[in-house]
C-alpha cells in the first residue's frame, strides 16, 4: 500500500503536461482536464452535465483483505460521487470496469455490485453500462460518474481570491488513522473510536447534498474534495486559483483518538489521504451570511485558515509560531 | 493471450444477471445497460447521450510488445468509438483511466497520448479528463467516451424483426489474422496482405461515419458492433431482437490471404474477435432504397444472411447445404 506520505509531484507534472499537450478547446465543453471533474454542455439544455472517472487497483489503492466485496463497490463508486460533490453537481449516472481475477466466486461480484447499489440508490445515480474483463492479476475497478448542475452553479477550483477564508467540511486523518490499524494488522476496531477510522477508511460518505448546497449557495468561491491529502490537494486549489494559503494546524479537525494507536493526528490531518472531504473558500464578504445560513444536518465545517496573495502554502504549527512552508507529503501514485 | 475461439457464453450470463439486479429506470435513462452503450437525455435538450465503457488489461486484449504506445493508444479510444459507431452517436468527448506500472518511461505515457489524440482528432473527440494511477503489474486502459445524437436517431441491438436483412462493414476475420501472426511471432508484415492484418489488430477503424450515416438514414431496423466475433456478437443481436438468424458463409466478406499462414479465413470471420466491423438489419421494404443510398465512399458493405422466427442461430456453411447451429466460438472473457 502506497498511501503514505511521498515528496514531490509528479503525478501533477503527468497531468499539468497532458493538459498542455492534449488539453482542446471544443463546443460544449465547459471545463476540461484538471479539476475533479469535467464539464460538458449539452446542446439546447439548460443544465451542465460534469463528468469524472477514477481507478481503483488492488494492491495499489486496496487489499482485497482489508475490504469486503461490498465496502470495495461502496468506496469504488464513493471516490467518484465526491468528485462530483466537488463540483456542486447531483450524481446521475454512472458506468463501471472491472477487470476480475479468474476463480474469483460469483458471489464476489454480486456483492460488489450490493454495496456499489446501495450507495448509488442513496444518491441517486443509476448504473447505465460497463465492461467486464478477465485480469492476470489482481481487480481493477474504473468508474465513470456523470453528474447534473444548472449552468452557472458548479464550484471549480479555480475561483479563490486572496483573502477568501478557508473551510474544511468533517474530521481529517480519520481515513488515514483507519488505514493505519489496517497497517497494523487490526482488522476489527474495538473502539468506537477505531471502528469509525475503519468505516471512514472503507466505506468513506460523499458530500453530495453539502455538495450541492455550497454550489447553489453562491457564498463560496472554490472547492475541490480532499483524496490525496490537504498537504498535497490545498496547493492544487491555490495553483487554480493563482493564490497561495495560510493554514493554522490548530484549527484543523483533527482525528485525537488515533493518537491511541500511536499515530500523529496532526499529521494525518495534513497529510493523510482518502478524507474525501471538502475544501472550500468562502469570501470575507460572505462570511457572516455563510456561517448563518450553513444547514445544521450537514457535515460540520471549519474554518482553517485563508487564501494569500503570496503564491506559498504556508502553514502555523502553534497558534503564535511562524508560518512554514507546508511540504507536500501526502499521497502521489508516481513518487 | 485470450483471444480464441471459447466455448460458453458466461459472460452474457453475468451481464445478464446484472441488468436483471441492477438495471434500473430513471427519468433521463434512454437505454440502460446490455447495448452497445448506454443513452441519456439531459433536461430540456433534443441529443441524446450516448456513453460506453472498454477496459483493455495488458495480458488479457494486449500485449505491450505487439504493440507500440500509439497503437496501444489507438486501440483503446477504438473501441469506444466503435460501440459510439454501433449506436450511430457522433463522438463528442472521453475519459482515460490509465493504471501504469512503476518505471514506465514518460515517452510511453507520451506515445500512447499520441496515438489516441490522432484517432481523437479524426474522430472529433476531446480528452475531458481521467485518472492516473500506479499498478502492481501491467498496464490498464479504460476509456469512456461520450457521443451525441438527435432523438430518435440511435440505433438499438433490440429493433430487428423476422425477414430484416443482415449485413456486415468490411471484412471479417482480418484482425484474428493480424493476431495469428503476432502469435507465431511475426511483428512486422512482409506482404501487404500481412501488413493488413496486422494493421486491423492494432489499430482497428471505427466506423463513426458509417455508423451514423446508417442510424440517420431510417432504412436500418438495429445494430451492433463486432467485437466478439460473428458467432458471439450474432446470438446477442438476435436476443435483443427476439429472433434468431440464418447466414451463409460463403457470402461472408472473409479475408481469403490469411490462409497463406495456414488460417482458416471462414473460421476467423465467424469465430475471431476485435473486428470491430458494424453489424445491421435492413427490413425487406427497405433492401432496395438502401443498395442504391448507401454512399460509395463508406466501408463496403455485405449480405450474410437474414433474421428468423427460428430463434436459432444457424449457419449454411456451404451453398445449398444443410443450416447448421452456429456454435458460440467467439470471445468470452470468463470461459
Amino acid at each position: 500500500m502506497s498511501r503514505k506520505p511521498q515528496p514531490g509531484t509528479s503525478e501533477d507534472r503527468i497531468v499539468h503536461f497532458l493538459t498542455r499537450r492534449y488539453g482542446r478547446r471544443a463546443a460544449g465543453l465547459t471545463l476540461g482536464i484538471g479539476d475533479d471533474a469535467a464539464a460538458i454542455r449539452p446542446g439546447g439544455s439548460d443544465r451542465l452535465w460534469v463528468v469524472t472517472t477514477d481507478l481503483l487497483l488492488e494492491g495499489v489503492d486496496f487489499r482485497r483483505d482489508w475490504l469486503t466485496p461490498a465496502q470495495l463497490g461502496h468506496k469504488s463508486l464513493a471516490v467518484n460521487l465526491s468528485d462530483l460533490a466537488a463540483m456542486g453537481a447531483r450524481p446521475r449516472f454512472h458506468t463501471v470496469a472491472l477487470g476480475l481475477p479468474v476463480g474469483l466466486r460469483r458471489d464476489w461480484i454480486s456483492s460488489f455490485y450490493r454495496g456499489m447499489t446501495r450507495l448509488a440508490d442513496a444518491c441517486g445515480t443509476v448504473l447505465i453500462g460497463g465492461d467486464l474483463s478477465k485480469s492476470v492479476q489482481g481487480i481493477h475497478v474504473s468508474i465513470t460518474a456523470i453528474g447534473e448542475s444548472l449552468r452557472g452553479k458548479i464550484l471549480r477550483r479555480s475561483g479563490g481570491r486572496a483573502g477568501d477564508r478557508l473551510f474544511v467540511t468533517g474530521t481529517l486523518g480519520l481515513s488515514a488513522a483507519g488505514l493505519g490499524l489496517l497497517e497494523s494488522g487490526r482488522r476489527r476496531g474495538k473502539s468506537k473510536s477505531e471502528r469509525m477510522a475503519l468505516k471512514a477508511h472503507r466505506e468513506p460518505a460523499p458530500h453530495c447534498e453539502a455538495g450541492r448546497w455550497l454550489a447553489r449557495s453562491r457564498l463560496v468561491s472554490c472547492m475541490m474534495d480532499l483524496s490525496d491529502g490537504l498537504s498535497r490537494d490545498l496547493p492544487r486549489l491555490c495553483k487554480a486559483s493563482r493564490t497561495g494559503a495560510e493554514i493554522c494546524a490548530s484549527n484543523l479537525p483533527v482525528f485525537p483518538a488515533s493518537a491511541a494507536w500511536c499515530c500523529d493526528p496532526v499529521a494525518l490531518a495534513l497529510h493523510g489521504g482518502e478524507d474525501f472531504e471538502l475544501l472550500f473558500a468562502v469570501p470575507e464578504k460572505n462570511l457572516r451570511h455563510f456561517l448563518r445560513s450553513y444547514p445544521t444536518g450537514f457535515p460540520p465545517v471549519a474554518e482553517i485558515g485563508r487564501l494569500t496573495r503570496n503564491r506559498a502554502v504556508r502553514c502555523r504549527y502553534s497558534p503564535g509560531g511562524p508560518l512554514e512552508t507546508l511540504p507536500a507529503l501526502g499521497f502521489d501514485h508516481f513518487r
